[in-house]
């Protein structure tokens, strides 16, 4: 089951048709692990996709943050032309308990090894 | 860094080369994922690759062998002309502490979802 479409509506996996497999592989490249942990500190805001300032070109964070989308990780609503992203963290916390978190301190616990504070 | 090779070594990322990216990636996918349940229900026992029974072809199977120990998921070992697997859940567990148990979880609650039992 997925939303409705219309112009102005963005298709989304309904919370029951969000998929584990889909969640991993989306969590599993590192510019898109780096938007989430991004909006996870931001605690429930919608942000633009230009507020990342991404390494990439922006065909390439359209398609990134397609696969976070079609993945159920985020959510994307227009605000104008603008397309602001939020993190579906109820659904994913719902379905999957205690996930999202262990992967973004994972994600920071790697992040401190990488760029160990000087001493 | 890596272990040695020789014709019986198979190499292995050291457990400082492990990254979540890679790991998640290997967990991502559905056959991989029911090898590493499989693996954490048999508590560091080491198991053959036939052990699995996998839906795949043999050349299938070995590529997704070969993802889960390149990732450093699993170690793999010579015992005769045999293939054993085993989790390298230390390693795991020391870098990202609680991810793997989460995934398993996770994992284990989408099949209850997908298969309920009868009433």
């Amino acid at each position: 089951m997925t939303t409705a479409t219309s112009p102005r509506h963005i298709e989304h996996p309904a919370r029951e048709d969000i998929r584990l497999g889909p969640v991993l592989h989306a969590l599993s490249d590192p510019i898109r692990l780096r938007i989430v942990c991004a909006m996870a500190h931001g605690r429930g805001e919608a942000f633009s996709c230009s507020y990342f300032a991404l390494p990439v070109t922006k065909s390439t964070s359209t398609h990134h943050f397609r696969v976070l989308r079609e993945s159920g990780v985020v959510r994307q609503t227009y605000q104008g032309t603008a397309k602001l992203n939020s993190l579906r963290r109820a659904d994913l916390d719902a379905l999957f308990p205690g996930l999202l978190d262990s992967v973004l301190e994972s994600a920071d616990a790697e992040a401190h090894r990488e760029r160990p504070h000087p001493q």
